[in-house]
């Protein structure tokens, strides 16, 4: 099987859809964000990767709090609206109709409308380039009780959105469930 | 919309399913990993979590490269074999008939049946409690050529495995194609 280099590239697959908040002199504001991951366990943490340019980075600067809104397919455009305009010119909370929220940071704005919402405060700060990776400790989660089934995240309900990179950009739902994580592998040790 | 508390809790959706591979003693070894995202662009930088207890942390500690393996849904026993054995005890490459390679780093160990591999050398260890995040940055990208179509990757060829946490812990698929990220959220703006 060849392989072709394409020199350092930002390519993984899949990407999340995530809503970052943070309150920018007092007020709400959200960004799309795909550069993100979860950084530890014990205690919770996420990390989010933001260009200092950006007016939710003057946001987290500002409060060292931030939080994640984990979008759905219902949300797409909102979503990508978030992504192509700035908070600097555009109240997007406003356009977007989101229903905002504090919960016990109280500086971190959540959307009503998503399906789960983390309130983080940061912890680290990596100045790495381009973007500043910012590590937060998750303080709470907040999960739409419609997204819940006998009192759990029910992925059905959930529905979120996927971004798929270059050189693709494009938004794309869940597909079919192929196998149990943590069991399947078992046919592999099986076989040998 | 009535929100439940659920206290901090590592959910996001979706996460990918990653091979992580280092050199440990001078021999490969991969693990199955969910926890990582693109750090940076300017420099391209991928951060991974993994626990101080794998024997891959191991492995990137003494040689401050790794790499990223994008799994696909075909190598979906694979990839779960490598989330539920330990290097300590079994060769992952040997079991899973991985195809091993080096490419410019040397010491990172990338897998040729992975669509996608990222060479990475380790910039910052934030050891954040329970897991190390490693930040490296992508020094190269292999892309099989079978997952190319003019010259680029294809997601229609790549078929990247993804990852539902908890409660699920589950392997899905991609589904369908939503719309264009940097264009479908001008229907917002339109509307207003």
């Amino acid at each position: 099987m060849a392989k072709i280099l394409m020199g350092p590239k930002t390519l993984i697959y899949p990407m999340p859809a995530l809503l970052i908040g943070a309150n920018v002199d007092g007020k709400p504001n959200f960004m799309a964000l795909a550069w993100g991951g979860i950084a530890n366990s014990e205690p919770p943490m996420i990390s989010v990767a933001i260009r200092p340019s950006r007016h939710t980075h003057k946001g987290i600067s500002q409060n060292l709090t931030f939080s994640v809104n984990i979008s759905s397919v219902d949300l797409i455009r909102e979503t990508d609206y978030c992504g192509i305009s700035s908070g600097a010119r555009v109240n997007k909370a406003e356009v977007c109709k989101f229903n905002v929220f504090y919960g016990k940071l109280g500086s971190a704005p959540l959307i009503e409308q998503c399906p789960i919402n983390l309130e983080c405060k940061v912890v680290h700060t990596l100045n790495l380039g381009s973007h500043s990776l910012f590590v937060g400790r998750i303080e709470e989660t907040h999960v739409s009780e419609s997204c819940l089934t006998d009192g759990q995240p029910d992925i059905q309900k959930i529905k979120p959105l996927i971004y798929t990179t270059e050189p693709y950009r494009q938004y794309q739902a869940l597909g079919e469930v192929l196998g149990k994580a943590f069991h399947i592998g078992r046919e592999v040790e099986a076989s040998t």
